[in-house]
C-alpha cells in the first residue's frame, strides 16, 4: 500500500473513501458498499482534495438546479476524507499507508453563492487551514464549469469509541 | 383553500410542500413528484413548523447511525417551509390561502452534537427568529427519541426571478 499516494490522481481508481475501512464503506454519501448512495470519491491533487461529481437529474431543487441538500452532502463527506489525509500527513504518513483514519462532522456550513446548474460536472475541491489530532476545519468550494456556486467550512472530528459498535 | 391551515396538523395529509407550485415540487428533499427524493413533509404546529422522517436503513453513515448529509438536507428543506408560512403569517394569510411563496437557501449552518441513531422516527422542529420580506433566519432541531441530535440555523431567501424557467 505504500506508495498509493502517489497514484491518486483524478486517473487513479482508489479514492480517500476506498481506504476507509469497511465500516466506514456504507455511508450514503461516499460508501463503496452503497448502492443507493453518491459514491463520492475524493483524491489528493497536491494540496487539496478535489472530487468531481455529476448529479443526476433527481437532484434537483427547482428546474435546471441542483438541490443545496445534496451540495451541502457532498461538501461534508469530501471534507470528512480531506481531514483524514491531513491527518495522515500530519502523521509523516501517506494516505493509503494504512487505512484512512475516520473523522466525523461536528458542524458543517454552507455559503450558496449563486444556483448551482444541473447537468454538468461539479468539481468539489478543499483544504485543511486548522488542525489538532482531534480535530480539523476544512474549507472547501464547489464550482459549476468554472464558476464557484458553493463555499464550506466544516469541523472534521475524530470518530469518537462510542460510534463504534 | 382558505381553512387549509386550521387542518394543518400531523393527521391531516397536506403539508406545506404540497402546496408550492408545480415547479418546486421536483425537489430531492421534499418534492412530492420526486420519486427518488425524500418527499419531507412540514406542517405548521402552534408556533413551530414541524415534520416528522424515518431515516430508511440506507441512509447510514457508521453502522447504527444516520448520514449527517441527510440530516442537513431535512432541515434545509424543513426551513424553506418554515420560511413559506412565516411569510404567509406576516401577510396576514394563511398558509394554504394561496400557493406556498417559495425560498432558497441562502446559508445553511448545522452543529451535530450526538450522533443520531438510524431505526428510529426523527423529528423537526423550526421557527423563524428574524425575517423581512426578502429574507428569513430561521432556527431547528433534529431529536430523535426525545434527545436533540442536530440544531441548524438556516438563512431563506425569495427566490431570485432568475431561478425561474
Amino acid at each position: 500500500m505504500r506508495y498509493l499516494y502517489d497514484y491518486m490522481t483524478r486517473s487513479n481508481t482508489l479514492a480517500i473513501q476506498d481506504l476507509y475501512p469497511d465500516d466506514f464503506g456504507h455511508c450514503f454519501g461516499c460508501g463503496r458498499h452503497n448502492a443507493h448512495g453518491h459514491q463520492l470519491k475524493s483524491f489528493v491533487e497536491g494540496e487539496e482534495v478535489v472530487a468531481r461529481f455529476t448529479p443526476s437529474p433527481h437532484h434537483i431543487s427547482v428546474p435546471g438546479f441542483v438541490y443545496g441538500g445534496l451540495l451541502a452532502s457532498l461538501l461534508d463527506c469530501h471534507a470528512m476524507a480531506t481531514a483524514a489525509a491531513a491527518a495522515e500527513h500530519a502523521a509523516n504518513r501517506k494516505i493509503g499507508d494504512g487505512p484512512a483514519p475516520r473523522f466525523v462532522t461536528a458542524a458543517l456550513h454552507v455559503e450558496y453563492l449563486k444556483p448551482t446548474p444541473l447537468g454538468v460536472e461539479l468539481e468539489i475541491r478543499a483544504s485543511v487551514t486548522t488542525r489538532t489530532d482531534r480535530k480539523a476545519v476544512v474549507v472547501s468550494t464547489i464550482s459549476a464549469a468554472g464558476t464557484v456556486t458553493a463555499r464550506g467550512e466544516i469541523v472534521a472530528v475524530r470518530m469518537p469509541d462510542s460510534m463504534r459498535k
